[in-house]
Order: structure tokens, then C-alpha cells, then sequence
């Protein structure tokens, strides 16, 4: 048992807990075709046989499917959180009864707790990594470069990572293979858009209780993200305001018919802030100045670093937790901001969030699953950043399509002899 | 202390109870700026003086924050819910300890229980009525006759209300006057199609953590709340796919691009089903015999009518809450079906429902809150069903633009004599 | 030979004219399947023996194909334009070849011909009247009173002319049954909402050359027409604003996610601006000042009186016709202003027009069809402005969706009984 | 005078002739603020002094602007069409008349006219090139080796061309550098969406004057060009299909909400039928068998191969030209199939057709100007295909969002080190 031992310690029936638990696997499982498919392929392969994987995701019922389907694959597992308030405790209290899986993942963690968590899975020596947010690779690079001969390679979930992954990579740190999987178009045309995009606005209103129609939206940053923020919350008839500091995604916002101005401009305006930049300090005190009585305040980025909670406090006179998940600040003139999971990513970190929709987060670890076996089964990639090959993405959106009962159509001959030709005039 | 013994009895921490019912009414006060705008005129005014006011609604914060809004309007309450499972026992709780208050709501409770509260609540002797769905008015003219020349008038707040009271009239059997708030265009044009659209979508995506977008929906009915589900879904990216019986909202829903068909056709093509017809027997054996397995059924529709539970139940070999609020019902055949809440009106009665947004209620509630005082200080509508007069959603409409900061144009004295004239060419 | 002798003294080759002419009603013809239906019908049971249709409609291909049904029902016809520009004058030519058919419709005529042709209608003593503005049924009242006790009733195909007819109710002016067509779920829902709407975006791009994204429009009106365009414009991904002097269309617009403000503080913010209000001086002198270089300014309502033309030229230092239905006027300080059609209705009056979709057509044709059968049939409706019975638009309803071979839902008996009852409770 | 000698000849009034032209290209040109800004820059800068640039374009007024704009950069230009249909004569005599353009553009010639065309250009011994659909640097490479040597570089518009210089470079066939401007996010994501979206089904509404609400339309391919064209009738409210040949698009386009399946599956579903692919035969006699009655085909790509005209010819018993562009083919059971345009471009080629909107082009055309001067300027790129430098795209959105007065924010410095850093944690 190596989850904090407070976990089992607290429980008083551990049957009925790892009973809801493993209902919420059984469902999410339900409703994962690709894991499904992929499932049979690894019985029957069994690419991990030997190999111990390191993970840090976000430990919930989607997550521990694939963890369940990397262990039919003949992996050893070593999980825990990336997020100190995203954790399902039953979920996380099932896996770790998997004699092939230790769980160290925990919800409501100190920032101390959640490091060593880390470093327990680092413990159990792993030779593939799979993380949401970089944190595993960094522990390793920084405090066990020992351990890194041993490391075949790994993978990378989300935009935060691969961004700090490339950072390292320019200063020469990256010492084993990563596949940036977050960049690939399975995962982000799905999970970015569609996954980021609803998950958000479904967080928020639960949370708030409010209607989107008629509210004004500030939605911060027009990558992936933020785009799909923003084409949900149109879609549920909000006005929305991009702000951007690039100016050709600034110019598509613009053109799909969003209000676009800088934030300074903005702050006036919005009900709704939702940052989804990776950046920090997009809302700070020159903004709250501005801000109208009652306003929320959300983060779907990776890090709590977007909203300037530090300067929110000094700024403020006053602070409660107004209704779950919803910290009031009250300011000296009346005015109250109004802050969504500590300005935590709303999606996983608000009381009631399930993170990701299930089905999406089945593409996106669709495609953790065979990239974690292309690492073993085709092991030639360089140490460093390495994009996934477009096979894996047409793999897997194969067996979607498939699963779905869609069928496409095909090339003929005559269509494949036009297309490799250029000889041919108007 | 009205409300069911046991809601007092079963509370360890009274305080505690009070604490949270009391945010939430606060966090939704804050949040109804015309139910804050007419709480000035109504203090002022004490319309309902004397009055008691007999109510059956969906007993949570937004409720209670018109309760007492017309407590501040010199009324006394007494109120149950008109839905076994919407009820806030918290919210009901903090009403209850209003003195000008008895609550008779709770969660949960039985068939029998359910109309026990209705007549608690007409045992106060209610000289004005206010209803979900018809209930309590129903209950007077069956049960109490001899209490009717007592009552200046009602207000009702759904379309299966309003319906029930027409056939009621039809057979001459509605001895008072009673507005269909329902019908009236800041009603039905805001909280049919913007609230439960919202709401049903909302509670449906947190209850099974499903994507909205790349599914097939099938949406039965294309009333107010069958479009306002269907534009919303739309808006998140699902295909919908349209039944009606009127050939008129057929083709409309036609001309706004949705797939149209019986549902016998569409049965096995959704991967949900959300009825929103306001009649029984829309989805029954005949359709769940052709559905997928693991479908989901949920109902948007007043009454707990339109899936025929009683028939699935038949067919199914064995039935497991299979997540909360979710009835898993196992087929011979292998397939399953799920059933949202029961079969009762999804965006309230699923586990973490909160019925509709806010500012939704506050334009619903705002109009009963002026009908009823219309009922009051107007006294001379004739017994049976009537129309609310416009003027009273151009006031409420006035209030709520004022409250956003919208202003709008008026007519100039060119162009109101313009208007009366018919004299001009072309 | 009625047509203004003009049109067939220019022609150089009449052969080649009617060819184009049939053509065009050919294609309209292939295109109107309610029509069609209602063509079997007509021939077999000739409601209209003995009549004579004074019509005064936009005479293009569709209005050729009604008029032609309506001679197939055994009527005589005499037509004129409603609009000075509107008119095809190849159409208009085929139309007066048909010896039952008198058509003095041609375009681009001054006002004194406009009104010359409405008498020419009138002096063929018509015993129905069929009008899209009012001007016939106005002329016939103003100074031909003793032809209207010949006159069984007319029909009204627009919101302006309904409009005209009601202040002229009002004032006991209006001396036998019409129809307000125009007011007909099956005219406005799809008519004023698709028709409108998609001609008039359609009409203002194919005129500029401009792109919708990216634009700002102002749309001044939320009726029908002017939701209609609103939705089509974001649609196509501009940005859109309306402006209203209704409360309860503007709190519509405002929470379907549009920006609303007064048309002052909307004029220096628009690209475009579109007119969809039935009144006058909607743009004047005060908003001018206010727009930017280059602006468009289109109407989208019946009459030429939404854009205060008089007040531009005032206000202009010079003008010119800079593309092809298009009016440039420049102003003292350089800005440039651009009107479309001259202010007349954008989706007929521009040079590529085509006026509303044929599909539209159909439906607004076959409810005008089944309106004036209904007036002979059924003789029994007193002077005034009447609603069209429900069971017409039900009735063209299901001729149209049979025609796409779209099939619907029945109520069964457990469901009729249902929706009769009121005694079940929750 | 070059242009074919017809075009002169044929006139009888040259000044009407230019004037025409002229107003046309001042409407385009008081519209393209990017060009107008880059003018300045290369009156100033004169890039181009001493080349000859030769242009295979759509002749019109919005290419006149960009051709005007090169020799006001110092450049001489030879111009012919790229296509027989779209060239605007007027323009094209417009462009010969000036003293540094020599234009061979006309609209309706043979293949032999439209190769001597080609032919003519390269008589001028081009420098540059700038090619739409690679008909140019293909002549060159073919008949004119000799030539190549002094060609500095190229520039491609369209995703036909780059395709095509792909397969060539494969080959090892590319002579001279060639940027592939239509991939440049400045190009791909406003043309190829916006502009190809909205024009196609702009053409395709006025030349058939139907409605898109209602409709079923079947788009081919889901690349940039198809999911703006799937984007733009979704606004205008039809039933979407998708039919693709890669599993990953197709399931974007799953996700989004559009219904995926063959074309052979789709044949009989779709009202209108729109290729987009780039690639031939994707409407062919198996799909015309299974058709509906009436059904319109249009073809969105580059090239007239994406309607197999010829079976079609084969497969009918009649033909007519219906109304102007649309060819009618009777077939041998009743059923008739309308061709838009011939199966060539049709937001081109369609008698009323304009082409992309005029700030569409301004963006297209703005990217074709910075990369022309890139060529010259920094004449260091090696043969064959290159990428444009994504600082170029970043420059040309600067222009535009500054010439619409929108601002954008800026990184701090905080912000910047941020970005750089990867050693934060959660």
C-alpha cells in the first residue's frame, strides 16, 4: 500500500470505496472503443513485458483505464498526480490495488506532498515516462541523472510540457527521447478544442449556476485552447473578446467574427474571464482595477500562474469562500472578483469537474498507448523532442472511425496516378 | 417548524444547515438584479399585505430568493415543491425558518409525502397561488372547493401547466383567474429555450462525462424546449436529429438544418435521446428495441411521462445504478440502456443538478413576481386562463436591460406618425 | 398587348425574349413543389371560374409560376409591380403573352407609371385582390370605392403592407376580408427568417465584392426580417449589432449573444449597416456624421424610406455611381458613404437581385394559393384583416415536407387521451 | 497592344471600355488597405527596378491592384489567365494599357489560346514568376530550360500548384526557388476558408437562386477549402455531409458535427454536391446513377476534374444549357443533373461570378507582394519549393489588424522569461 498511507488509514470500508471507484472506471471504460480495441492488440503483444512506466497524469477513471490497459500490455506501473487538486481518491485507491500498479496520487496535497510523489515513483526506476506537465522528466534531469540511462523514452500530454520541453531542449537538457503528444493532430484538434472547450464552460457554469446566453467573455490566448473555449461558448450564445500578443492569431480571431482588443481594454467589459495562454500574470492588478462588480474568473491553462492570485490578495480588503469553488475577493470600493478553483485549471479543479469528457480523453490516450509502443517496439529515436509520426495519428483515428461505424472512402488508382502527376494543364 | 419532521430531526450541526442554504441564496441574490429591482418597489409598496400566497416549485435558492422578495412584499408563504426530487433541503430549511414562511419541501420523498405537502400548503388558506406544473391548483379544485371564493388568482410557470389548465377551462373547471406565465414571450422566449437548453445539456454532460461534440442526438418535440436543447447541442458540435407531430415545427426544424424523421427511424441512430414534448410514451419498447447499446435517455419535459420506465423495466433483464444518477438497464440481448435520473426532468432531479441559470430564474421569477402583483392591485380578471398583459414583459425586460447597462432607440415623433399612417406609396 | 408599349416596341427580337423569360419560369417552376401539388388540385377543381386577380406583386419567375397556377385554377389575371425596380421585364413578357394574363409590370419606371399600373389592374375590375405592400388594395379604397363591393377579398404578402391595413382597420377604412398572408407561421418563419435573410446577405456581397468575415454590421431591427439577417450574417462570421426600440426584441437579441446599443452609438462602430425596421429616417443626418470612410448602407425593408436619402445628398458634396448599384457619396471631410439600390429593398433592387429563394417562394406562393382558394370556398369572412386559419399553414406544411420526402410522428391514442387529461399529478 | 488582338477589335467604344475597368479596380483598390500600405513602402523602396515579373492569375479588378502595385514597385509585368473563364476583359484591357503591363488575358478561350497565353508571358524573359495552379513554371521548365536560368524565384497561390511543384521537386524537376505562399497561414486560413467558403456558396446561390436552409449538401474533401465551404452552409443552415479519403480529417469533420460517409453512400442524399478535393473523379457515373432528381453539382477546386464531365456527357441523353451556367443533363429515366460553371471553379467561372472578396485578396495578395520582394531582396533561397518565413505572415497581419484600428497585447518581461523557463513546478 503506498498511497499516502492516510488514505486507507481514513477509511472506514474500504469495500464500498473501491466499489465506486471501480464503477467509475467500469463506465469510463465502457465508453472508451479505442483503449477497448487497443486492449486486445496488447493481450496478445504484450509490448511493456519488462519495462516499468513512470506516470503523472491526472489521476482519475479515464486515466486508470489506460494505466490498466499499459499493465495488460506487461508494464509495471508507477503513478501519481500532476495536479494537487485533481485527484479522485477511490479511483487512485483502486489502481493501487493492482499488484502491478503503486498509486501515490491524492487529492488536496501540499505543494511538499505533491514533489514527493513524484519522487516515489522515481523510486521504482522506470524506463518509460509519461507525463502531463513535464514535472517527472524534471525531476529526473534535475535530481536522479543517474537514472536516465535507464529511461527509453517517454511521452508528454499537454502544451505547458512541450513548451517547457523545448525550453530544456534548447539549453541541451533533454537527456532520452519524448514524443510531444500533446502536438499531435489526434490530440490536439480533440482534446484542445473540443475537450478543453467543453469541459470549461460545463466547469464554470456548475459551478456558478449562470446561463452563457447574454454574458460577455474574455477569453485570453486564440491557440488551441482558447479557441475552443471560445466556439463552445458562442455556441451556447455568449459574446466573446479575444485578447492575443500574436498578431496572426489575433487576425483569425478577428475574422471568425470575435471582438478582439488587448486586456487592458477588455476588463471593463467581461463577466467571464477564462485564461489560455501557458503564460503567467494575464490578469493582474491593472486589470482587477477595472473589473465590474461580480465578475468570475477562470483559468483553463495548465498552471495556476495566469491569474495573479498574489496581487489579487494585496488588492484585496477581504476574502471567502463564497459558494464551492468560488473565492470572493472583496475590494475597498464594493466591488467583489470572484475566483474559480484558486485559479487552479477549472476543468479538473473545481469541486464538482470531471476533467475531460471521456470519449475525448479516449483519442488522447488512444494515442498515449501507441506511442508508448512505438518507444519500445521501434526504439531509434534520438534523446530530445521528437514529434509523433502521422501513422500513429492515422492508427488511431482509424480505429475511432471504426468504432463509430463511419466508413471514408478511398483512393482509387486513377486518383492516385492524378496526384503523383503535375503534367497535366488547366 | 413545517417542513418534515425528520428534515430537522436527522441534523446534527443546525447551524452548519442554515450556512450553506444561506450562501446559496446569497450567491443567487446577488445574481437577480430585477428580483433586487422590484425588492425596492415591493418594500415600498407591500402589495401583498395581508395576502397569504400558497406555492409549489422547485425549492432552491433561486426560489427562495422570490419567496422572499414577496415576504418583503407584505405576503405570507407557505410552500412545497412540484417535484419529489428537486428540492434543496438546505434552502428549504433556511425558508422555513422565516417566520413569515412554512416550507413543506423536501428531497426525496414518496408519492404520498409528495401530496401531503400539497396539502399542508393548502391548509394556510392561500389567497393567491403560484404553481409548476398545476398541482396545487388542481389540488383546490378537487379536494377543496369550498376554499376557492377565498383565492384572487394564480400564476403558472411551465407549458404542461398551462396545457393542463386549458383542458381544466375547456371543461369549465377553473373557478379563478390565472396567468400562464409560461406562455408569456419574457418566459417562454429566455427560459425555455436559453434555460432548459442550457440546463438539460449541462446536466446531462456532468452526470455521464460525455463530449457533446461528434454525437447524434435525437431530440423529441421541437416546442420552446425541444429548440432551445437542440440549438445549444448545435452549439456544441453534436448532430441533431428531430421527431415532432406538427408538421409546421417539423419543417421548421427542417429549415434550420436539423434531420427530421419518426422516432422509430431515429431510434437507432442516437447516442442520446432528450424528450421535451410534454407527452407520454415518447420513447417506448417499440424504440428501445432498436436502439444501441449504452444510449442514453434523458427527459427535459415536465412530467417523469414521456421514457415508458414501466416498459423498459419489462423488457430489461436486470437494471444497477451504474454511475449516479444513472439506471443501467441490461437487455437480453446484451445491449444496455441508460436512464438519466429516471426518467424526471434531467436538469433538475440528476444529482448535481441546479435547475436553471440565474439570471434565467430572475426574468421567470421577475414576471411571476409582477403578475402576481398585477392579480392584487388589478383585481378584475374574469375566472380561468389568461394571457399576461404585455406591458408587464416590456417592464420586465425594461428592468433587466437598465440592470446590464443596455440602452436601446426610441421611436421619434417622425416615425411614430409614420407608423399610424397607410396613405404613403412605395 | 398591356405591358407598357414600350417594352415590346424596344424589343429587336421577341422570340429570343420569351425564351429567356420561359426559361427563368421554368427553372422557378422545376423548383416549387408546392406549388406543383397544388397545380393538380387547381386544374381538377378550378376554384377561381370567373374571377378576375388583381395582383400587384415583384414580377420575376417565381410570381410568374403562382400566377400561372392561379390561371390554371380557372382565373383571369391582371398584374403590376409593387416596386419600381424589381421588376423582369422578360417574364413580364411572357406573362402578357398568355391570353389570360394582362401584365403592366415592367421596370425601372418612374412613379407616375407605378401608379399608372396599379389603375391599369384596377380597371380590370377584379374580384380578388393579391398585394405585397397594400398599394392595390389602398388605390381600389382611395378611388375606385365603387368597385369594391365586386371585390370577395384579397391577400397581403408583407410586414409593411399588413401593417398599412391595420392603421387603416383602425380607422374603419377597410372594406373587405384580407388576408395578412405575411402573418402566416409558414410566410414569416421561413419567408422574412431564410428568405430574407439569405437574399439580402446575398445581394449586398455579389454587389461589393466584400467578405462577412471580419465585418461589422449593424442591424437595425430584431423582427423577423432582421433576426433573419442577423443570424445568417453570423452565419458567415461578422460581427453583428442590433438596434431595437423594443425592449422585450432587444433583450432577444442581447442574450442570443448580439451586441445591442442605440443606433448613435452603433454608427461609427459598423461596416455595414442594414435596415429591417418598416419605418422611417432609421438612418439620418446624425448617424452620417458619425460613420466611417467607405461604409454600406443597405435596406432590407419593403419601402425606401429606413435610409434618409433626401438628408445624405443635403449632406454630401458630391455623389456618383461608383460600382454598379451602388451610390457613393462623398462628404465635406473626405469620408466616403455608400448606398445599395438607392435604399430600396437590397435583395431586389440591386442589378444582380434575384429576389428570395425559389424554395421560399414556394412556401409564401403556396399559402397565397391556398389563402385565395380559401376566399371563394369559403365566402364566409366579414370585411377587415383576418389571421389565415391554422389548418392552411398545416396543410402547405405537409405538401412541402411529403415533397422532401420527409415523414413524421402521429400522436397515438394513449397520447391524445394524455394531452386531454389534467387530473395526474407529478 | 497584346491582349488577343479580338478583344480590341470587337470594341466600339474603348472609353466606356476603360472606364468600366477602371471603376472596377478603384472599388478593389479603396478596399485592400494591405496593399495600399505596401504601396508606399515600394514607391519608396522600388524592389522590383529591373525585373520582369510573369503572371499566371485570375484576371480581375482585384489582381489589377496587386499587378499595379509591382510596377509601382519598379517591376515590368507579362500577364495571362489562369483559367479560360474568369479573366473580367475590361480589366485586362485596363492592365495592357498601361505602358509596363502587357496583359494576354481573356475570358472564353480554347486550350490552344489559353497555352499561347502562357507562351506569350514567357516571351517576355520573366525574372519572377507568380503562378496560381503552377501552369507557368511548368511551361518553363518544360519548353523553356533555357530560360530558367535567369528566373530569380517564384511564387505560388493555390494548393493545385503547390501540390503539383511537390510532385515536380520529387522528381527533381524544380529549377528555381518557389515559395508555397498558399500555405501560409496568411493565405490558407482566410482564402482558402473564408474566401473560398463564401464565394463558392455565394455563386452558387445566385446562379441557382436557391435557399441553403433546407438543403442537404454534400461536400468533397475536408481540407482547408472543404471545411470553409462546410463552415459557411452550416451558418446559412443546411445539412452538411463529409466525404474524405483521410481518416483523420474525416473524424475532425465527425467532430465537428457533420455527418461522414463515401460519396457513394452520400449520392443519393445530397440536394447539392461540392468538390474541393484537388484531385479527379470524385463525381463519376456510379454516383450519377444513384442521384436525385434535380440535383446541382458544383466544382470548388482548382481544376475541372472533380466532376467527371465526360462520363456524365456519355451516361446522358440530352444536354441544354438551363439557365445561364447551369448545363442540364437529361438522363435516360427522367432524372436531371445540373452542372454549374461546366465543372470549373465556381466562385469563378459562373457567369455572375467576382471571385474571392476583395479583402480576401488583399490578405492573399499582400502575402504574394512581401514574398515577391523577399525573393529579390534576400535572394538567397535554394531551388525548389520553400516555406515562407513565418515573419512575412506576421508582418502582413500587423498591416491589416492596424488598418482596422484593432490592437493586440504585448508580452512583459515577465511574461518573456516565463516562456523561456521549464524549471517552475505545478
Amino acid at each position: 500500500m503506498n498511497v499516502y498511507s492516510t488514505v486507507s488509514d481514513s477509511l472506514e470500508n474500504v469495500d464500498d470505496y473501491l466499489d465506486t471507484g471501480r464503477r467509475k472506471m467500469e463506465w469510463a471504460a465502457a465508453n472508451m472503443p479505442i483503449l477497448s480495441f487497443l486492449r486486445e492488440q496488447f493481450i496478445r503483444e504484450k509490448p511493456f513485458q519488462g519495462e516499468c512506466i513512470g506516470v503523472a497524469l491526472h489521476v482519475e477513471a479515464k486515466t486508470a483505464v489506460l494505466l490498466e490497459l499499459l499493465v495488460e500490455g506487461g508494464a509495471k506501473v508507477a503513478v501519481t498526480s500532476c495536479n494537487p487538486l485533481s485527484t479522485h481518491d477511490d479511483v487512485s485507491f483502486v489502481l493501487d490495488s493492482n499488484p502491478m500498479i503503486s498509486s501515490y496520487a491524492k487529492k488536496g496535497i501540499t505543494d511538499e506532498e505533491y514533489y514527493k510523489g513524484i519522487e516515489a515513483v522515481i523510486s521504482h526506476e522506470p524506463t518509460l515516462t509519461l507525463d502531463d506537465g513535464g514535472d517527472l522528466i524534471f525531476a529526473l534531469h534535475k535530481n536522479h541523472k543517474e537514472k536516465i540511462k535507464n529511461v527509453i523514452g517517454g511521452c508528454e500530454e499537454t502544451t505547458t510540457g512541450v513548451h517547457r520541453l523545448k525550453s530544456m531542449e534548447i539549453e541541451g537538457g533533454l537527456k532520452y527521447p519524448v514524443f510531444a503528444v500533446n502536438d499531435t493532430p489526434m490530440k490536439r484538434l480533440f482534446d484542445n478544442i473540443h475537450g478543453t472547450g467543453e469541459s470549461a464552460i460545463l466547469s464554470i457554469a456548475i459551478t456558478t449556476n449562470f446561463s452563457w446566453a447574454g454574458k460577455t467573455v474574455v477569453v485570453a490566448g486564440y491557440g488551441y485552447c482558447g479557441r475552443g473555449v471560445a466556439k463552445k461558448l458562442s455556441g451556447q450564445n455568449a459574446r466573446v473578446i479575444i485578447t492575443e500578443v500574436d498578431s496572426l492569431r489575433a487576425l483569425e480571431a478577428y475574422m471568425e467574427g470575435y471582438e478582439v482588443m488587448p486586456m487592458i481594454q477588455a476588463a471593463h467589459r467581461g463577466d467571464v474571464f477564462i485564461t489560455t495562454t501557458g503564460n503567467c500574470d494575464i490578469l493582474n492588478r491593472n486589470h482587477f482595477e477595472l473589473m465590474r462588480d461580480g465578475v468570475i474568473l477562470a483559468n483553463a491553462g495548465h498552471f495556476n500562474v495566469e491569474i495573479n492570485i498574489k496581487e489579487l490578495e494585496k488588492f484585496a480588503t477581504s476574502e471567502r469562500m463564497v459558494k464551492d469553488g468560488i473565492q470572493e475577493y472583496q475590494l475597498g470600493d464594493g466591488r467583489r472578483i470572484n475566483v474559480l478553483a484558486s485559479g487552479r485549471l477549472v476543468n479538473l479543479a473545481t469541486p464538482l469537474s470531471l476533467g475531460h469528457p471521456i470519449e475525448i480523453m479516449d483519442q488522447s490516450f488512444g494515442m498515449q498507448a501507441v506511442c508508448m509502443r512505438e518507444l519500445v517496439v521501434n526504439p531509434t529515436y534520438a534523446p530530445g523532442l521528437h514529434s509523433v509520426p502521422i501513422e500513429l495519428d492515422t492508427q488511431v483515428a482509424e480505429i475511432k472511425l471504426r468504432s463509430e461505424g463511419i466508413e471514408i472512402d478511398y483512393l482509387s488508382e486513377t486518383q492516385e496516378s492524378y496526384l503523383k502527376g503535375w503534367e497535366f494543364g488547366t
